[in-house]
């Protein structure tokens, strides 16, 4: 079974009170009340290395989390659980220093959680808290002529991962990747914005993530490469740069559509955010795909990774 | 660092909004709001043998979820967020039926989680959503002169656990430990009464969960050893049947103590609850001890076991 046949099994299994079909499993987060509550766990030799410091291995947690929140257009985020499983590989006392660092880098404040061993590697999981803000951003409700835009430049995360996991020598951080920021204050603003139609983070590759966009609310999505500046890939000397821009995982990005008829209004807060991006546009039918240069379209949904 | 040392820390980490200080990391639940929130976690090879199947290893980490709502007084939970890394060697198509069976079981919803991969091992953890009762159970608000009960009788998960783990040949299924009940209606019950005084639920053992009963509330427990009737231990011809009472763990019954005032009005629900059982009473000092019949002490806080 495909994760995304599991996930869809799993989201039916809320019968008894839930009545946001639409905001529960498959979606970044699920509504409680005024809250918005949301789940991400990594593995040691999965999501990361332990050579890469507990100081890094955290901020990716807590990261994905906070992410995952501000995908739905969420306030700042504010309680934490954490469920660490660890094999006695950790130093407690450092995994206080930098689990401090990084609640205190998002201002988190850590309520519950659960602590144990294990007999192989390092899980964490964490449930991450924060409030409804003016509206809920969806995957489900992005529509024909909307505007797509991405938050900020992506790729450099799939570059470093391949420098750590030894695939290519790029000259760059093979701990880069560890550390991308959950755009808070933009997510803040979009979930504020009365026009701002879908939104998700870049977790799994533009195409892929973008695919959940497509296919949640059965429209077309078209990339457009004549938007993209990739000098800051190039440099690199890599064989396909834009690949790593559709495929990059783990990047934290947001990727939103706007109704066209608010794009002028837009304009003004794009100083406040100057790496918004314009990327695309939402169309009907069905699928994503890049419009290429030459005007030819490639399908990209499935640009990224699948777990499990 | 020990786990107790390092929760202590951890529940440092809350500066920022959390104003429930006793309600955080060190209690069963954190409270949101009108919300009550936990989590846990399991781990393959260290709380579970994956011989024992999916529903029974599931039956558990709902449980111990459930529980710790039960023990905060909540009412019936109705929301939980499911973490699973696995390395492969799960069915996912039996998984789905064997969550939806102990789902149904407890009435309870699935609204999010998080599914990976793994290179060692399963992890399951689970974030638990119920509702405060009239009143919030805690740890830290026992008195001298309270008298203490235990919700029903303890001591065969540590046989059955013994059984699985080849230790000794009891007859006894070796997964009944997996199936214990978590104390829903008594919870519900408890938390609705203004004369309960602190409660825990039993997952590390009794003699251990009462020290953090003790240590929380700064008081001194007594087990009076004339309470128990141990013939349904007696019966499996074991050395110390009563090591077994004090230091079974993941039982899920509920300890909570009752201001004495109100012992006589509580015998109203002892017949709703026919397995309630006295078993001691709470006076000045520190420390958790049993008087056995010929009246001497012995100090019990110990019997159970640390994680981590």
């Amino acid at each position: 079974m495909k994760e995304f046949e599991f996930i869809k099994k799993l989201s039916d299994l809320n019968r008894y009170y839930f009545s946001n079909k639409d905001l529960g499993i498959g979606d970044d987060a699920a509504l409680l009340g005024e809250f918005l509550i949301a789940k991400d766990l990594i593995v040691s030799d999965v999501h990361f290395k332990r050579e890469a410091g507990l100081r890094n291995i955290l901020f990716k947690l807590i990261t994905s989390n906070v992410s995952d929140i501000a995908a739905m257009g969420g306030t700042q985020p504010f309680y934490a659980l954490l469920g660490l499983s660890t094999d006695g590989s950790i130093d407690l006392e450092n995994f206080i220093t930098d689990l401090k660092y990084v609640l205190d880098y998002y201002r988190i404040d850590l309520i519950g959680g659960d602590t144990t061993g294990s007999v192989h590697g390092i899980f964490l999981s964490l449930t991450i808290i924060g409030r409804k803000n003016r509206f809920l951003l969806k995957r489900t409700t992005a529509r024909s002529g909307d505007i797509l835009f991405l938050s900020r430049p992506v790729g450099l995360s799939k570059l470093s991962l391949e420098k750590e996991l030894g695939i290519a020598q790029h000259s760059i951080h093979p701990h880069y990747h560890y550390n991308q920021k959950a755009e808070v204050a933009l997510g803040g603003l979009l979930g504020s914005l009365n026009y701002v139609t879908s939104c998700i983070d870049i977790s799994d590759g533009l195409g892929r993530d973008l695919s959940h966009i497509s296919e949640g609310s059965k429209v077309k999505i078209i990339v457009e490469e004549k938007y993209f500046d990739i000098s800051y890939l190039e440099k690199f000397n890599i064989k396909n740069p834009f690949d790593y821009i559709l495929s990059s995982g783990e990047e934290y990005a947001l990727a939103f559509t706007i109704d066209k008829n608010y794009s002028s209004e837009f304009k003004i807060y794009r100083k406040q955010f100057p790496d918004i991006l314009e990327i695309g546009f939402i169309t009907d039918g069905e699928g994503v795909f890049l419009r290429k240069k030459d005007n030819s379209l490639v399908d990209i949904s499935r640009y990224g990774y699948e777990h499990l």
